[in-house]
């Protein structure tokens, strides 16, 4: 068959992930404001590794028995008992080389636990720090591809969506699209993209103004810049390493 | 306080709408291919009343207790054991005048039941042919409202989308909007509305190949063409007649 093109579908909550047939297939977690940018940071800056755990007890626990650096956000702010945020700037090479990251956040953490409990093939996570790597690799692999989006307590959100649309941008032509999710995504990309920063701020998207309350209009930017932490984060035995093309 | 305006939010799946308070607030059930323009047609055309029920089995039982035409589909098609199926021009003023149609559907009835079930204030029905009608009403209530999508199986879809886009696009200063499903929504239909036909084929749209494959571009041209059937499907004492302004 001349078509065979590997499928391609966007999830734009984690209330719809089981919707989606997640056996064999890729699956990109995005949560652009802020875990998958500060995940790929992390790793860019020579972190060993980032173990995304689902609760702050965890985080704790673990971050003891490894030696490592706790951190994580409740509702976009530092969660009680850990030591670090959920912002990339907190995570210079000076900082982060050489350790291990132990990170929970709202969404983030929950969406990737809730891809390996519905038995993905794979997981990578992805933001605009590492948009590049993202489509290079999903593009080497030919796979089926599920783009989930973390959203905000499962509510849909902007930023997430204009990543998946970025995605879907870039590598299309070379997969089998027969959901409308996606094209909504792409649309909206494409209106969005001479300036994501202005068209999130113009779209009082509801994050923008939650970050933006706290005085982190700085991350907001630098999470919506291409490519500046070009790595791929990819998960196994319980852990996001940089992947080895 | 000079700016308590109501609020207005998009649930765009079923999967979607436990996260929004319904209590209080007036639920717009949009179905646009086809559910939601049918009704509009048949209570446009005459129909006494529409009654939704949830199942083929009721549907039928209902329909010989109290003489109804019974009508419904199931995955686009006319329900095995059911005379008429969800198009708009199956239901003319000589065949539905007077009459009450019993209809159940794939997405639209199980919506318009899980907004009842979950204490929604006020329920209508929305789509293209009574897209003014909506947005009078929505504008006079001035109560919270919640613009729900009953998208294909719980997946997002395109046509219902662009409905709730257009009802923002003309209601939303009248409403406090922080909610970013509702943003897409209207920069979508921004988008599309020159032609929301060649949008909708152009974007692939999965029910536009599904309803295009049965034959059914006429009716997809009449589900998108604003006020052909202005009338507002209001629902008490289960079922939907026209509110009267």
């Amino acid at each position: 068959m001349a078509n065979q093109k590997p499928t391609l579908h966007t999830s734009l909550s984690p209330a719809l992930l089981h919707l989606y047939d997640l056996n064999n297939a890729t699956v990109v977690i995005i949560d652009v404001l802020r875990a998958t940018s500060t995940i790929a940071t992390a790793l860019f800056n020579g972190a060993k590794c980032v173990i995304p755990v689902d609760s702050v007890a965890k985080c704790i626990e673990l971050g003891k028995q490894i030696d490592g650096i706790t951190a994580g956000e409740r509702d976009g702010k530092i969660a009680e008992g850990l030591k670090h945020g959920n912002s990339p700037f907190e995570y210079p090479k000076e900082f982060v080389g050489g350790k291990t990251l132990v990170l929970t956040t709202t969404n983030g953490t929950k969406l990737l636990h809730m891809a390996l409990e519905k038995g993905a093939g794979q997981i990578i996570t992805g933001s605009f720090p590492n948009l590049s790597a993202v489509c290079d690799y999903l593009l080497a692999q030919n796979h089926n591809i599920i783009l989930g989006c973390a959203a905000w307590k499962d509510k849909v959100n902007l930023e997430d969506l204009l990543f998946a649309g970025a995605v879907i941008n870039k590598i299309k032509d070379n997969f089998s699209i027969n959901c409308d999710s996606s094209q909504i995504a792409e649309t909206i990309y494409c209106d969005a993209k001479n300036d994501l920063f202005e068209f999130i701020k113009q779209k009082n998207a509801s994050h923008y103004h939650r970050l933006s309350g706290y005085g982190l209009e700085k991350d907001i930017r630098y999470c919506l810049t291409p490519d500046i932490a070009n790595v791929l984060p990819f998960y196994e035995d319980g852990k996001l390493v940089v992947h080895k093309r």
